[in-house]
């Protein structure tokens, strides 16, 4: 069993085109041999965001802290402490901070991809 | 994209031997046509607990709020808001609160087992 603070994991600069201020940990991964799915937290600093795009793999996404929104491309919804996203496979996406702190959640992709 | 807070999913009543006092929110599951893994969230009560017990799928498994302890069978560990656990497949574990207020986690299982 494997039990960690969030805040002992590296988090790496998130270093994509389109990309400002995001940080990423790797809380669980296949480095753990999970078989199925990683577990990341982000961290979005204010005025930062993940790219606007689509893969054919989902996320889900769980909001801790901050003030962000959910883009689609179309439109954005508010984001707050609680609030749960379901990202399906190529759907267009993108997360930003909206507010004045850390805009933070965590985010799990499959493994396999 | 599916946006919703956790509070507006149905909370049920985890209804097993050996279960004191846990509540469970499938906040994605394969009902959001999610191909891989599912997301729910847990709220143990005061002196509440899981099962100790095996099951050849893992958990992942972030800590939202209150105090708990982890226990793999030989040990207990506690646990507080931010601390991530990865139990492996077939591996001895339960989670109790022993906090006088809930004790709430998301715990995410593959949805093909």
């Amino acid at each position: 069993m494997k039990i960690v603070d969030y805040k002992e994991v590296k988090a790496e600069a998130v270093d994509f085109e389109d990309v400002k201020d995001v940080k990423v940990r790797w809380l669980i991964s296949d480095k753990d041999k999970a078989p199925n799915f990683a577990m990341r937290l982000f961290e979005v600093g204010p005025g930062g965001y993940s790219p606007l795009h689509t893969h054919n793999w989902e996320h889900e996404v769980f909001i801790l802290e901050g003030e962000g929104v959910a883009n689609n491309g179309e439109k954005e919804t508010k984001l707050k402490s609680g609030a749960v996203v379901y990202v399906a496979p190529n759907e267009k996406h993108q997360f930003r901070n909206v507010g004045d702190s850390i805009f933070k959640f965590i985010c799990l992709i499959p493994i396999s991809k």
